[in-house]
């Protein structure tokens, strides 16, 4: 007896991870796989990316549209300013921060969901539009503050409090570091950031939009997507990568070393993509930002990528396996001066921005998310077993 | 341009909530809505929830079938343990509880996560399965650990450590009130607690799945899962049945009332269910409950039961609306000594035993939940606008 034989009619059976189902309709963004192009609100994210700043793309995530000049510089100012700490939740980062290794993005779950709590964020039936959305992009604007503090009291250091007249890229790398950056550190990091501020119904994104259905607040829609960022499918793969440039070394190991893994059954971090079946544009613009911050290890990247690509059409045919956006995205962050525990929180302070823009949009036309399964257990009604005797104490 | 036009085949178009679409296998438990049956690994949910306790539901959960007596004593003793709160925890429920009001899932949720951070739970690709399992019963018996510490830290009172003598039914009523409750009440609220630990792909059991399929720890599992339950059109809904029998006050008011209420186009609380298109087999216990217990407030619920059914019919016919599990739970639950705040937080504490065995269920057969969009705002690429000047500062 299986939920299909009581519905209704038949219901659909979703192929595994819900993979090319569509599950909702988005004026957010989109990705076009096989293009190997991707959009915030229509424009070409990439174009958007390579041009403006984080507050910029922010401005069209929150607003809809890019911001007039005017706008830009009134939403500079009142970005900056959502930076503040809610009170109650500054004391409790040592702590917090003490639980768990530096960077982890445990920690800053525990945090933001401290930091939903004291912005009163209330289930969004129940208070004002205004309010969703004001809560939405400070704690939007918290992520970052909350992640640099957690990493610099995880490694003993006292918290650098944010400061107003810096952009968001260079005003998180001041947080993280204690120092204003270079002019081509930030550039390179706002690269990064714009180009991971959404990407269709990702995991992460499309946890926010489940559980925003439910009529939950934006401080636990928050928490639960970031919960789903810190799965090593989805967000967690950026150092990963990373550690593989460190296993092979130096250029003459790639192709031994890369043959051996896939011979080995084992998944190289940074290629591929559910969606993309070409190269991914975000590593293609990462690999630009790369090149620019000449290190070694841009060099290595690149020969690895290469060799990679060409093992995996050799020893995978017709898989379309190429870099994807984290290939690239842990050598600009490092060039760039950020320590590699702070990889994934950094993602998580550009897709909070996605999260939120879909979650607005699921609210003013929602439907909870509550699908089916295919029950394949022992037949229903089973008797109850003999040996089970629960009147004994 | 959107994802279907770009796709190599066209995506199903789910329909919204993915109402109607199985999204999974699952040995864990189903729901057959219109037979007004559900069960739980394929033994009638009813039954076990009449004659057992918590720890017989938990063990099926946890180890696929009903414990032996020897099994049962040996779950007993080992899950009493399992709710010791891991060191860094219990000093910072103060703080966390003063954030939120009483009885809130916000707390709850932040206290969680952090219990999560203390028990050092990784990915769970990258532990042993041991790990995952012990994590995730420590998680279960955590849960009404601190929903019972919060409410007392929350109405300024100090949490009662729990007793490894009692059952966990009894434990919990006695960590809320402080004392060991009397069998009535012990019995009323193992009932409610046993009928809602599972119930197909609700919205946070979906949750659950979703961020366990990123390879998230369990810990940021269930605090997602948390987060869903926290909305009120999922997990939010006892205390405000309840506030609707306030709201009536006597049996003569209800006719006229909920008359008003249909008619104004609001939605009763406890009433009517994506799934079950009959009287919901939870509420059918939860009456018997509610009438052992003898209160005022079950000959009004009564009231309101019957003439809310036949005003739905008549007002609207076809919809087949019937009491849920939420309509009797606010009763049962207060007769019970439980206070109207901790109904939510009881409804967690059932629930997370469900989130658990649905992700150990996930996790061991996965594909990230990577689900697509329809694109419908302005046709991408679209121009960059000229009033968009990023190269100003």
């Amino acid at each position: 007896m299986t939920a299909a034989s009581d519905a209704a009619s038949a219901p659909y059976e979703a192929p595994a991870g819900l993979a090319g189902v569509s599950v909702a309709h988005t004026k957010v963004s989109d990705v076009l796989g096989r293009k190997g192009f991707y959009h915030y609100r229509g424009y070409n994210a990439v174009d958007i990316a390579r041009r403006g700043r984080v507050e910029d793309a922010w401005y069209l995530f929150l607003h809809g549209d890019l911001p007039t000049a005017a706008q830009r510089e009134e939403f500079a100012r009142q970005s900056a300013a959502w930076r503040q700490l809610p009170a109650g939740v500054a004391e409790q980062l040592p702590a917090i921060a003490g639980l768990s290794p530096r960077g982890s993005l445990s920690s800053l779950r525990t945090a933001l969901s401290l930091a939903a709590q004291a912005l009163g964020c209330r289930p969004w039936g129940d208070q004002t539009e205004a309010e969703t959305i004001e809560q939405a992009a400070r704690l939007s604007a918290i992520m970052p503050v909350l992640a640099a503090a957690l990493f610099r009291l995880a490694g003993g250091l006292q918290p650098v409090q944010p400061r107003a007249d810096l952009g968001y890229a260079a005003n998180y790398l001041y947080m993280i570091n204690g120092e204003v950056p270079d002019e081509r550190s930030r550039y390179a990091v706002e690269r990064y950031l714009m180009l991971t501020i959404d990407h269709g119904f990702n995991n992460s994104t499309f946890t926010s939009r489940v559980i925003a259905s439910s009529g939950a607040d934006i401080g636990a829609v928050a928490t639960g997507a970031l919960a789903a960022l810190s799965g090593p499918l989805h967000g967690g793969a950026p150092a990963r990568v990373f550690d593989m440039l460190d296993a092979i070394g130096t250029p003459d190991s790639a192709e031994p070393w890369l043959r051996n893994e896939i011979e080995s059954g084992r998944v190289l971090m940074g290629f591929g993509h559910r969606i993309y079946k070409t190269i991914d544009p975000r590593s293609q613009l990462l690999h630009e930002v790369a090149r620019e911050l000449h290190s070694e290890r841009v060099e290595l990247a690149e020969v690895v990528e290469k060799t990679a690509v060409e093992l995996l059409a050799e020893l995978k045919p017709g898989r379309d396996l190429y870099a994807n956006v984290e290939f690239y995205a842990g050598v600009v962050l490092e060039a760039a001066g950020l320590p590699r525990e702070m990889f994934t929180p950094s993602f998580a302070c550009s897709r909070i921005i996605g999260w939120m823009a879909n979650v607005l949009e699921q609210i003013a036309d929602n439907r909870i998310f509550r699908p089916l399964a295919h029950y394949d257990g022992p037949e229903a009604p089973r008797e109850l077993p003999a040996f089970w005797q629960p009147g004994q104490p």
